[in-house]
This record gives structure tokens, C-alpha cells and sequence, in this order.
């Protein structure tokens, strides 16, 4: 397959945003209050959601297509806002965008747990694809190699985000669930002292997450260090925009309805059908 | 597009069942007690699974791929065995496969709904797909027109099932917070009396869900009615396998591993791996 015509790349152009289908609108809710000059393409393949139980060959076969339709938009940087898409897609991807520089989110979200955990003991919680990948754990061990990182697969995390169930007791006992074995008091050197959302969905469960954790342990996820790096790529590229209001567009691979209603929960901002475009891959 | 060539039907053939994922491996399991000496091949489309979520343009164009599919392995006769298929796309498929005969689970499980049910009063739980479409609905007024059919989308169960937390406090929550609504006493006329497991995903968690019922409530699903469906259709055409030990033959689009683990889990028999062919659709 041959890599497609790319664009010399201004600082007007789009910054494109992937993801399998809402979760990464966390992420974008991140890139434009730190980026606000900036304009925004979101792709989110909901036609073929959820990735995080899907194989390597299969995320990566489809993140290749939805990265190539983003380039036909002229962007100027690419952020995959997914992290089993980061997990398993990253090399792939670069090669394929060529000079499009690509930020994913697993280097930015292991970075903001080794800075807030004074222990080096880190906890992971991210959907089954990205903890088999091992791919925080690596990231974490990459930048502190002294660091033990305990990881748990919280699939059910995704259904509650989606479904709209995350407060309440069901969303806690779930928390529970998952959080209870990572956090035991009899680990060996004690429980771990950070915990990584390492998934784009899980900041929605912030509220219950936090209401079973120890209140010393801290919680990150990866937005807003990924915007701090997209920051970085594009100031020493000379492609920040320095001003202006920028505007966003939401293309989704099926159901605008369910894009716009979900979505809005997880942007924080109310989306209507109207502004979401159906794309085929 | 053409209709693929077609052989003529001949008892040997195998009978073919297909599902977006493992949840039709309950229909199956009924299938293979209640026809023990037919061949199965069975197609889970894992890479695009769920379809509960998804669109009825995207659901019929996946279902007609996995139906012609299946149609390369000579089956004598089609068995949908995924509501969210039979509620979208079960006119599509039959015109695509033409002589073949297709089964879906909708009709049977209303049939089962209507035998069961004494005050009419019926309630579904389903996919959202399967609710919105009120395939349910019109299939039980179809039987019975002066029933009352109550739908409620149930998204969380599909998550569960596969996670394998299929009893317990958390299953159970859940369970509640779908069903409470649903069968509450003062409903007009009062709350109903049968309750349908409307996703193939649902019988795994029969345990939580009669916890929580009130015990005069009958719950029933499209399993063991399916297969009646079929062995009746398979009479009348004289295709029925007389006697002898059916093969099963498992088809997946994506990780043999996973379809093999939770998969396992649903038809109640270990599957493993190697069992599991990967099929590109």
C-alpha cells in the first residue's frame, strides 16, 4: 500500500484526534482547553468499537485506515486518543503518516504517573488489550526502572462510561471490584500509591474510582499531559496556532445520534446529530 | 452484488449459526441437544462485535458479509442467532441466501413469551438496537394483540457476561437497576409476568437476574424455541440428519484465543483455541 499525498503541513491546518469511538472526546476536551487556537478533526470509529478486546493485527488493520482518512483532511499532527490504539498501532501508524508527526497517549499518561508517585509502586487499570500489551508497564519502567507497576484489565469500566452509570453504588461495587486486589494492604513494600486511568473512558468513573481508593493514593489519566505534548511538538515545529477561536469537526463511522448523545457526556459540552459527520472507512 | 452459487441442500450438509460474538453459543448448545446428529459451523464476527450498539445500515451490511460467508460451507439452512441480526436484518439475509432457510431468535422467543405468559403483561430486555427496533414488541402483538410488551435496553449485561461476572452483589445491582423500573407494582394492570431474555448474552446471567424477580415471574429466552424452529423446518424440508454424531465447526473473526476462553464459558463445554478458525470477512 502506498503512503498517502501528504500536504505540506501549516500552522492553519487541523490537528487530527482518533480514537475507536467517544472516549477519546476526554482527550479532546483536554487539547482545546490547552490548545484553544487550534481546530480539531475527531474521528471516532463507531462502527467497529470497542478496540480494547480486539487483537493486535485487527486494531491495528483498522487504526491504519481511520489514520489514513484523517490525513485526507490536511492535519498537522495526529493524536491517537486511544490507548489500545497506542498500545498496539503507534510504530505502525508513524510509518504510514511519514513527516505527519503522531502522539499517542500511553508515553504522556506513564509520564504523569511517575511524576505524581513518590513509591515508585503504580497501579494500571485499562482495558484487556492494553494491559496484555504490557504497554504502561513498559512506558513506566522506560522512564523510572526502578518502578513496580501491578496492572488489571477493568473491562466492565467501558460499559458503565457508555451506558452513563458512573456515580452511584453499582458504579462503586464495580470499582471495588477491580481496585480492591490491586490495592491490597498485605502487598509486598504496601499498596501501590498512583493509579493510571489508562483507558480514555475511565476519567468519567473518576468520582467512584476515588470513593473506594485510599484518599493518599493519586489518580491520572493521560489528557492533559497528551495536550502538553501536542503543545510541545507543535511549538518546536513552528505550527502553533497563536490565536483565534478554533473550531471543531466530528466525523463518526456509524450512528450520529448515539455519537452526539453519548459523546456530549464525555466532552462535557452538548453535541447535536447535526454536527456529526458519517465516514466510511 | 450477485447472490452467491448455491448447492442444492442435501441432509449431510451442516447447519450454519452466526452471531456478532459468543453470546449466540447458547443458542447452539440447544441446538446441538436438541439436534444431536447434525454438523454446526458456527461464525462469531469478533472483530466487529458488539452489534447491539450499532446502527441498522451497519448491522445489515456485517450481517450479509457473515451470511454469504457461511454460505461458502454448503449450510442447508441459517440460524441468526443474535437478536440485534433478527431484528435488523433478517429480510436482507433471506433475500440475499434465496432457497436457504433463515431462522432468527426474535420470533421464537416471542412464541415462547406468549406461551408463558397468563396476564399478557410482557417484559423485554434486550440491546438497545434490539429495543429501538421493537422487534420484540411487534413480534409478541403479531402472536397475541392484546398483549402489552415493556422494553427495556439492558447494555450492561452484555459487558457482564462476557467478563464473566455473572453472579454475585454486582451482577445482581445491576440486574436491579434494569429491572426495578420494569416490574414495579404499581404499574396499570400491574407488573408483568414473563420476562425475555431478548440477548443471547442474557442466559448467562439467569442466576442474578430470577434473584431479583419476584418468584410468580416466568423468564424465558429464545434458546430451546430456536431450536424447536429449526427442527421443524429442517422436518418439513426433509433435511433432518437422522442419526450419527454431529461435528461443530467454529469460525471467528478475530483472536481464536478469546472466542476460545469466554466462549467456553457459554457453550459450557471447554473450547480451545485450536478449535477456533480465523476468517477474514
Amino acid at each position: 500500500m502506498t503512503a498517502p499525498a501528504l500536504q505540506a503541513p501549516n500552522d492553519s491546518a487541523p490537528i487530527g484526534v482518533f480514537d475507536s469511538g467517544v472516549g477519546g472526546l476526554t482527550v479532546l476536551k483536554a487539547l482545546c482547553a490547552q490548545l484553544p487556537g487550534e481546530s480539531f478533526v475527531y474521528l471516532g470509529d463507531t462502527a467497529r468499537l470497542p478496540y480494547g478486546t480486539k487483537s493486535a493485527a485487527t486494531v491495528t488493520r483498522y487504526s491504519l485506515k481511520a489514520a489514513e482518512a484523517l490525513t485526507e483532511y490536511g492535519v498537522k499532527c495526529l493524536v491517537i486518543a486511544c490507548n489500545t490504539v497506542s498500545a498496539f498501532a503507534l510504530p505502525a501508524i508513524r510509518e504510514r503518516l511519514g513527516a505527519v508527526p503522531v502522539v499517542g497517549v500511553i508515553e504522556p499518561g506513564a509520564e504523569a504517573a511517575c511524576s505524581a508517585s513518590r513509591s515508585g509502586h503504580i497501579a494500571v487499570i485499562a482495558t484487556e488489550g492494553t494491559v496484555r500489551r504490557g504497554a504502561y508497564q513498559a512506558a513506566i519502567l522506560r522512564l523510572r526502572s526502578n518502578a513496580r507497576v501491578s496492572a488489571q484489565a477493568a473491562a466492565l469500566f467501558v460499559a458503565l462510561a457508555e451506558e452513563g452509570v458512573c456515580s452511584g453504588p453499582i458504579a462503586e461495587s464495580i470499582a471495588r471490584h477491580y481496585l480492591a486486589p490491586l490495592f491490597r494492604d498485605d502487598l509486598p513494600g504496601g499498596p501501590p500509591d498512583t493509579l493510571v486511568l489508562g483507558c480514555t473512558h475511565f476519567p468519567m468513573l473518576a468520582g467512584a474510582i476515588s470513593a473506594v481508593l485510599a484518599p493518599q493514593v493519586s489518580m491520572v489519566d493521560s489528557a492533559s499531559t497528551t495536550a502538553a505534548h501536542v503543545h510541545a511538538v507543535l511549538t518546536a515545529a513552528g505550527l502553533l496556532r497563536p490565536a483565534g477561536a478554533g473550531a471543531v469537526r466530528f466525523l463518526a463511522t456509524d450512528d450520529a445520534g448515539r455519537f452526539a448523545r453519548v459523546g456530549s457526556r464525555f466532552l462535557q459540552r452538548p453535541i447535536s446529530s447535526g454536527e456529526v459527520e458519517l465516514v466510511d472507512l
